[in-house]
């Protein structure tokens, strides 16, 4: 395969994340799930976006923005 | 003097925090000014309430309050 088609992406919708500092405690839990090479959250829309190495299980980032304090809605 | 009469409290308000971790940044900011013994912050007022074991200018508070990213309203 390619560089391009080992990578994998999904993307998340967060409730809750009221400001940067948020943002950042999202950031950095989903950052340490096993296989996730980047992460971009947008706090107006609540929407976060994980690269990864390979699928990752979304049970594992669900359980990153729950660690960080926050909830997925989807 | 007494106990008592060596502390010095004083009230601000503080605009733009959204969430605890706001709370945290503004009280660690705060925290820091020499002389403040205590600080107690409430999110859903604004309300900073200072502790300190002599009077602190006011602008060194205005000054914290700032560095962590927030504004002295009142």
């Amino acid at each position: 395969m390619g560089i391009l088609t080992d990578m994998a992406t999904a993307t998340f919708t967060v409730k809750g994340m009221t400001c940067g500092h948020c943002v950042a405690a999202v950031s950095d839990e989903v950052r340490r799930v096993p296989g996730v090479r980047g992460v971009d959250v947008d706090l107006a829309s609540g929407s976060l976006h994980v690269e990864s190495d390979e699928p990752v299980a979304p049970a594992a980032i669900v359980a990153a923005v729950e660690e960080a304090g926050y909830e997925v809605v989807a």
